[in-house]
């Protein structure tokens, strides 16, 4: 389980890097607490913090769900798609709103793997 | 544990398909990220994902560590009642907010149901 | 591992806990549902509840994979320094936004040294 748990960390990491970047843009554009508008660039940033926050509970327990059933180094790297997904979803956003589906479709698309895999290993479980 | 597994693969679901009509309510308001707010009915869709959010984060914790004391099928059909809960509450609440308690009631009374759960299951173990 | 479900059922209560004090805030200062804005006060208790969600995506899967490495106990035992630091954060956000930073440290720190529990327990498993 050391790969998956490898994966989570850097997740949850990652994660936390963004609400870092969130607490930065707060004081680079002076949007004081508890406010969470008042900067086009500073609610970019909130929005990636959020969209991460909203898959991170998804991708968690579709992870070691997945796990349960699969060699857990192939989960692993499945779950390594979506670091990178999220990557290049702050990227894209902050950026351009537009152009954030890239890095969307990298970070769903192994989660959706994942979730189909949590599927295929209960159902094989059950039958 | 297969059970535990459907009831959480189930609930991520419904939880992404919430997002999904989130995205969809964007698009057909024309409420263009990253705004949340600006139309009635879109931000309904939003605090229903988010109202989800706010519960999946203590629902799988609470359904795996249930798991871990008491019959897991028992345990996953306490959690099927949540997932029901919500299509109750995402109804009722893009209906008419303030018919939203009783899918509310539907959902956070099985995750109190878990927590006692683990809670009694806890102190027997620990006592 | 009764320990780690115990922290983790009162990090949960914790967070439900956090989440009614926004209802009654909703209710006492009249910011009807959907908003999530238009009182000071309502929006300290909104961003307190948020914030907590956005660590417990965090917490309880480094709790977890922690325990996976270390002694059970002393896992809880740093978990518990979270649950404490999450009631300085509340008292200090409604009091005054801008002290809440002991709090926040007082969350963030052990959350920390879980993850680089995590890490140095996956790292020696794999190497």
């Amino acid at each position: 389980m050391a790969w998956i748990h490898l994966v989570t960390l850097l997740a949850l990491i990652e994660y936390l890097g963004f609400a870092y970047l969130v607490g930065k843009a707060r004081a680079t554009f002076g949007v004081k607490a508890p406010a969470i508008t008042g900067h086009e660039i500073f609610e970019r940033y909130f929005r990636v913090q959020m969209n991460t926050l909203e898959l991170l509970i998804v991708f968690v327990p579709a992870l070691f769900s997945a796990a349960a059933y699969w060699n857990p180094q192939w989960v692993a790297a499945i779950g390594a798609v979506y670091l990178i997904g999220r990557i290049v979803y702050l990227r894209g956003y902050v950026a351009d709103p537009r152009t954030r589906s890239i890095g969307f479709g990298l970070s769903i698309l192994p989660i959706a793997v994942l979730l189909v895999g949590v599927g295929v290993g209960v159902v094989r479980a059950l039958v």
